[in-house]
């Protein structure tokens, strides 16, 4: 049994991950850390847990979490940096959920996040857990920086042609629709039911920090210098973020060719699965899974490829993407404790 | 491994018994049977199949289903009596979602659903399928006859009262509010999203047919003839339904007793929660799971006991329920399959 | 024109009066007070008024208020109680939409409110606002109370029967679900979109306030004493109210005699409609008015008549309701500005 | 009074108009058509009807339509072109809402609708109804094109740039998202509400009939040959739609002109709004009117202008214009009878 602990655990994606690592075969928890809520019953919080074991969530202390083989931090960014850095050092190995130390570069982050990073020689050590891409390197690591949400439905979808020759690099434009749950349970008007419901608008346009996770993650994808729009928008639903990728094609390319270039690049890849070309992903056949569908549309009238990636923020976007990089970690099949099929409707 | 198959799969409630069969440790499945698919794959239909092993729907056909130790019929009503009779013949073991083996007399039914019962002598070997009521019958059972969704959500809010002393069984008046997907995978203008969205209202005040399921249930528990108000609502969400059951109480009665009363008579039952008196019951909160939530409030001024129960109309009202009475006949743990939490927000 | 102002009109209520004046024939809108954002333009708050002219809030001012004929308070409970005093001693006719004004009798307010009535000798000059049982006092009064959503809801589905001999008076139960609007505006986590969406819960059971504002409003019209059950529920929708209410019979009645009681006793009423029997309220219909909407149902098999009622929150249940008694107060014809049918779907 | 008619009353524009109608100030409505519920009382369709005077539909007749002085055509396209031929060449005038006039040429409609023309000396009569591009000839026409829902709000984001020096016309992507009532009152399981709730999907990708539309519009208007990815998608909300619209620019460009180009182009619309530089629009603002908001960003990291658009699908998508193209048809001003402000929350 991998003895695990949660830090954050009464955040969406601290709570999600709970949910995944209680049905998981192989997990013993520790310890359930919650700053806020120290000394209380987690059922007394979230009542889907009301007459299970009962569970005490307890504060932050590095010397009890040495009990733990990998701690998961679900921590606002910023907070994240020092726990992270000093559960690194004590040599337990740590999944981070925030996006404190998924760039190489302090720089980068220090610009788009506008807060110093304290521990920038840590960065080399973060392997960013998108699996698709660098599974190697998450065997082995001792940090995974656990992708954003939208940056793991976008760079899924860009992954298999942004390096061809056949597309423009330079032409990509994101536009993404997420559920309210991707902005946390922290109380807004924004995220107020009367206001959020039967709305929908952008946000952060040009300017949300996933713009910089993407470009950069495709940076070292790729070698060359991609520069992106980004355009997030919230959309009247819990969960989900479907993504609607446009890329200009500099060749013509027909249907089965493309299909082949995404098959093939995901042909060993248990949770992305790519439509045929008459079928579009719809985020309610990724909920509650670790999943990314992909659909495929090539416009040769305008010479533009169009692709459309569904995740569950929560899922593929979060905890199933942390528990997916637990078990690389531990040499666990991949798939395990992730196999449950959406819940439809 | 029990080998199971379903008939009727591509239901919401056929989907929902997938789903859980899937991921259920002791099951092997042999045929997913559809009228109107055959020989369709089950992924053009319910795209979050896609990329798992290959499933082609197929023919109801009794031969091929005798390799089945066991078969869910999920099929309307009426259309599941000859089925249901036909296999249950042939000694496999069946599991029925409809209506149609629901009451021990055929009289009653046939004057709610207003069709013949062609198979009355056959309403003795069916065994109700509340497992809170008559898990041992079920044990023994060649057919049992899944409870609806509305009447499981009613009776387990009633079984702990309705025989003490200190109720009134001539008062009980049920105010039902469900999801939507109660009404099924049939279009109809009230569940067209448009019309359905930002409305509720009650339907078929009086007459819905699950008012006498409730009523017969609970003369068999009692021995008594219960009468009682049943008014359903639709309300703009998917899963779930809330009911709330008003019962008078003849004598005064404080929150502990009561709270006792239904703590000792679920303390056996692995998915009814009773919460403490100042906690009530979301649809939330069960949302995908096999759960009960009960709450209770006394209104002393009014001599009357309010019972809040919060099922997900699919799992416990419906496949949740048939698996778990699977795991019963078929001698598992009560919950194998069933354990997961609520998918939560 | 009609001078008016509105204090708090940053509220649901305020804003939905605000939209309802402006539409108004004879109206002049004077003053928008708002504490909180004195000095700010409206439409950086509410941007469905950019680009209309100016609207500057201001602070509250005694002075300032008396170029007014007629003021609205949406103010919470509580602070309420202070300027509605002040300007009615000051000669200014007020319409309160609080609670604070609701009771003839301090004590009651008292109890239920838990805060002390500071004016308990204005109670007798304010005049309960529900036009279709107050309508003589409404034209002749200086403060006229704005009856609370449930209450206008609940009891204009009762008053045409609860002095009639066939109903046991006793036995009233009122089931009633919301929209979240009527939360308002202040934010918590019971209100947050992710936790709203997808649920239906029940909340202050036999506990509400707006229980002993329709009591004590029936006890005006029947001049007895009555108790009764109400139950209040957060429905996944912005705006509505649909009370189902249960109340017992004395003797058999059939649906025809009972629809002609409705008929007739709303036979003058502009805003009430009575639905045939085989026709039930839903939300949907009466979105954005002042409409009240009633369906009936007689269930002989268990001597109960169940009556649905049908209203918008925020229409006949506040802002619209506000309207019609300004009306009357100023000698209009009942329906000006109010003609509106509703926003469908 | 204008006498007016409706065909097609009983589906979602149609009823919108009827409500709009109802309240406009100038209106005598003769006759309201509908094929398939002739004979019927509309409040048995669309119970917020009830009460009011009795309104029977009735066939169509073109005789009896004579005494109309407008007709709106509601109906699908293809079915539409031989009412409005017919109507029109009886010298009645004509708004209709259908695709079928909407293009100067035959051929491109053909193509896209894969449907014949039967009248295609008629387009160069018909006028293309966007009022902020039309006006003049809107004024004298008999017949006017009442424009689609997406080509509204994308072409009222892109008119004020478009013809600039300093935008790439071959670089537009338009992503829009559509709350459901775009895909009308027909049933099929994309708009059943439990397959819709909690859902995102793209549809018709690079497919849809609305990118001729667009296209061809912006062509007339700038006499250039234009050509632009269009991608609609469908949100779980009824009514809205969003679009965000990318266009390359070719020289940098401050926030302070851009936003000075569309003021000054929209300084004589009524119903067109641009948002200062910070503030973006949101369907919610809009909902139940005629007007448009528009806001707007550049992004001159990637040279690139993003533009919001926001109207309500049944508003200023289709309804709202109508009547708005009325009141310049028979010099009305522009605003009679559009004023509401939006129904907020």
């Amino acid at each position: 049994m991998i003895k695990v602990s949660v830090i954050g655990v009464t955040g969406y994606a601290g709570i999600e991950l709970l949910r995944l690592l209680r049905s998981h075969p192989h997990i013993e928890i520790k310890h359930l850390i919650s700053h806020s809520q120290a000394g209380e019953r987690l059922d007394n919080i979230y009542p889907q847990f009301y007459g299970s074991k009962e569970i005490i969530m307890e504060k932050y202390d590095l010397e009890m979490l040495k009990d733990s083989d990998l701690v998961f931090t679900a921590l606002p960014h910023g907070i994240a940096q020092d726990v992270v850095a000093e559960l690194f050092e004590a040599g337990i190995k740590v999944i981070d959920l925030s996006g404190d130390y998924r760039y190489s570069k302090a720089g980068i982050y220090e610009k788009w996040y506008n807060i110093e990073h304290k521990y920038p020689e840590l960065l080399a050590s973060a392997v960013y857990g998108l699996v698709e891409m660098n599974k190697k390197d998450i065997k082995g690591a001792g940090l995974v920086s656990n992708p954003g949400c939208y940056p793991t439905s976008a760079i899924l979808g860009l992954l298999p042609v942004i390096n061809t020759e056949f597309v423009n690099q330079d032409s990509i434009i994101i536009d993404a629709k997420s559920g309210i749950s991707g902005a946390g349970r922290s109380l807004s008007l924004t995220t107020h039911f009367t206001e959020a419901d039967e709305s929908v608008k952008a946000y952060k346009i040009a300017e949300h920090r996933h713009t910089s996770e993407i470009e950069s993650t495709l940076q070292e994808f790729t070698a060359t210098d991609i520069k992106l729009s980004f355009t997030p928008h919230l959309i009247p639903m819990k969960r989900g973020i479907l993504s609607t990728i446009y890329i200009n094609i500099k060749q013509e390319i027909n249907e089965e060719k493309l299909s082949n270039v995404y098959s093939e690049f995901y042909k060993d890849s248990e949770f992305v699965k790519v439509f045929p070309g008459d079928v579009y992903p719809d985020t309610k056949y990724v909920a509650g899974t670790n999943y990314c569908h992909l659909g495929l549309k090539i416009d040769n009238r305008l010479n533009r490829i169009i692709i459309i990636s569904a995740i569950d923020n929560l899922g593929k976007g979060a905890a199933g993407q942390a528990i997916q990089n637990m078990n690389i970690m531990f040499d666990l099949p991949e798939v395990t404790g992730l196999e449950d099929t959406a819940l439809f409707p």
